[in-house]
Parts: C-alpha cells; sequence; structure tokens
C-alpha cells in the first residue's frame, strides 16, 4: 500500500501540496476529512471536533503519564480525559482511511500513527519571508494582523505541532532524518512542484 | 543557468546520485574533476592536490582570522597558507566549471561557493545501517574494516565536511534549513530514485 504522509511548516503551503500531490497521484487526500469523520463517527459537531483538533495537545497531556498513550483512562480532570480521547479517536480514524488504500494524509503525525504501513513521510518548509507572503496571499477580506502576529501564530502552531509528535515518539517533529524527503517551497508555486514530486513519489514506491 | 549542487554524508549514495542526476539531465558532473583541475592548472601532481583536498580544514584553518577568507596570506606557517591557497584555488575552478553552463556540483559547498548562481542545493542522507550496508557492499577486495572503525570514518569525513562549510557560512552543514531539497537513501537503490529527482529538479528550474 503506497501511503503518503505530508507534515510542514504553517504557511510552508505543505496543506496544498497535499491535496494537489492526491490529484496528480489520482488517490485521496485526507486533512479536514479525517476531522469530519471523527464528529460523525462519535456523534460530535463538526466545529467542536475542529476545535479539539486544534487544541494545545501539550498543555492538556499529563506528563506523570510518560511518553506514550498507554494507561491513559484513568484519574484525568474531565477536560483532559476529553482531549486524549478525541487524539485517541483520530487516530484510530486516520489508521480506518489509510487502511482503505493508497493515499495522501495531511498533517496530525499520521507518519508516527501510520509508521507500520512504512508511509513515504514528506516535511514541507520554508523561510519566514515566503510563509509570510504565503499567508498574507491567503488572508480574508478584512483580516487585520501585523507580520508579528503572523509570525507568532506561525511559531505557536509549529510549537503545537512538535509538541503532540513529542508524545507519540522520539523522532523530532521538523528533523530530516525524521522524514524520507524534505522540501523547501520558499519562493515557489506549490503546482509547479507538483508534476516532479509525483514522479519522485513513484519512484520511491518502485512503480 | 540550471547549477545542481549535492551535499552528502558519507556513505549515503550522493556521489552516485549526483552522477547519475547529470547523466538523467545531460549535463556534466564535477566530482573529482575539481582536484583534477586545480591540479592542472597550478601545476601540482593529481596525489598531491587529492591530499590537499582531504585535509581537515578546520584543524590547519587559524581561528583568530574569523569566519571568512578575509586577510588570509599573511603571518601563517607555510602549511597553513598552502592548505588556504588550496581551499582558494578549488574555489576558483568550481566558479570556472559552473560559469561553462547548467551542471550538477559534488560536495566542497559548492552551493556557498555558488549561491550567487542560485543553485538547486541538495542533501543526501540515510540511515547509520543503511550508509554502513552502503559502505561494505563497495569496500575493495581485501579490506577489512569493522563496523566500528567505519562509523568513525563516516564521522571524521562529515564532521570535516560540516568544518568547512562553518568557515564559508552560518548555514549550517547538514540542516534542512540550509537546503532546498533533502533525500533519505536508506534502503533505496539510487537509480531507482533518479529519474523522479530528475522531474523534480526540471520543475524546480520551471522547465
Amino acid at each position: 500500500m503506497n501511503i503518503i504522509t505530508i507534515s510542514r511548516e504553517f504557511g510552508s503551503g505543505g496543506r496544498e501540496l497535499g491535496k494537489r500531490l492526491s490529484d496528480a497521484l489520482n488517490v485521496p487526500c485526507y486533512d479536514d476529512e479525517i476531522i469530519e469523520a471523527v464528529a460523525e463517527k462519535h456523534g460530535l459537531s463538526k466545529d467542536y471536533a475542529a476545535h479539539m483538533s486544534e487544541k494545545d495537545f501539550r498543555a492538556i497531556y499529563p506528563t506523570t503519564i510518560g511518553r506514550r498513550f498507554s494507561g491513559f483512562r484513568y484519574h484525568m480532570h474531565p477536560a483532559t480525559n476529553q482531549s486524549i480521547q478525541f487524539a485517541v479517536a483520530q487516530q484510530e480514524v486516520i489508521r480506518e482511511l489509510a487502511g482503505r488504500g493508497d493515499c495522501v494524509v495531511v498533517g496530525r503525525c499520521a507518519d508516527v500513527i501510520l509508521s507500520d504501513l512504512n508511509p513515504f513521510s514528506l516535511f514541507v518548509y520554508a523561510s519566514q519571508e515566503s510563509k509570510l507572503a504565503r499567508c498574507w496571499s491567503r488572508a480574508k477580506e478584512g483580516e487585520h494582523y501585523t507580520d508579528r502576529e503572523i509570525v507568532q501564530m506561525m511559531r505557536r502552531i509549529d510549537k503545537e505541532c512538535a509538541a503532540y509528535r513529542e508524545v507519540l515518539t522520539d523522532n523530532d517533529w521538523g528533523h530530516m532524518r525524521s522524514y524520507n524527503l524534505c522540501i523547501d517551497t520558499s519562493g515557489k508555486e506549490i503546482k509547479k512542484l507538483v508534476p516532479g514530486l509525483a514522479a519522485y513519489v513513484k519512484c520511491w514506491f518502485g512503480e
């Protein structure tokens, strides 16, 4: 089974890259679909599921438990318990979706969660200047953030991704050695890189 | 001009990847050719040029000079002076060769030396297990190194690459952010990755 996972810095274009890569390879892309599937499976509203997914996982994860999920059921504040239950539900959904066949999974430490399927794991990064420009180009009308506010938001989100990964594995987030391919998108249009990337992925899987 | 530079961990297959990529793109590959050109230009024997190229640059570079080459001519031990003169000669040759047109340059911090030409800079890495296996598969008949000796050699050579880079730039050797693409070759045959990589390089240069 050819599973491609995409981790990315906020603003690097990794989400767009995942969608376009899945189109180029003609396989499904699971991104927000994961949240929707968790919501549907557990009878949650999509807004609540999205809110749970965006929480800073480290802040609510009791460090006394250790670095893995084992034994997470007992003696916890209800809010902590909910968040961990959500994370576990999300992992189950990722495994279910990936079990259906070849796909691209964006974010959520899918490379770690699906490691037994030997996914091709990508990390997407870019210069701060380029990430800022990408954020600006996608800002909704009426949004008035300063560059500083966007940089702070980037750092916060990247830090949360790193923290979630830290709970699951010893392979650090954003470190070359944790991935099979690391792509710099600085100053590049994602859509122009995708045909070459799709060709590389096919070579990786020996097609 | 489309210049591709390849930095690599010892044993990752970066040198083979450079040669095969240049063949796939139908452009010259400069690797040992750089040493030969320095030898020819400065009337040195090839063996002596190869020896100078392999010296630990950090050990002979006087730290009092600072992090750049400016002012390297004066008050030095002749051996130090020779090594720096060789490094400068090597840089000049790399610039001359790259000036001829599209090419692949392997090693020698060519991405830094040619930064004004906006090269596509690649870094090739692999797991230690995979690098060891690659080293063994290429060992000459009669060579009797232990795994420990090979690992020590890998570390020494990678350290020397990092040290040479440190003299030239603030962008660290082997750090994702110093390169445009970082490729994990663990357990892979280089020749099978090259067609996809060539396709990606063409996309990068907008072809």
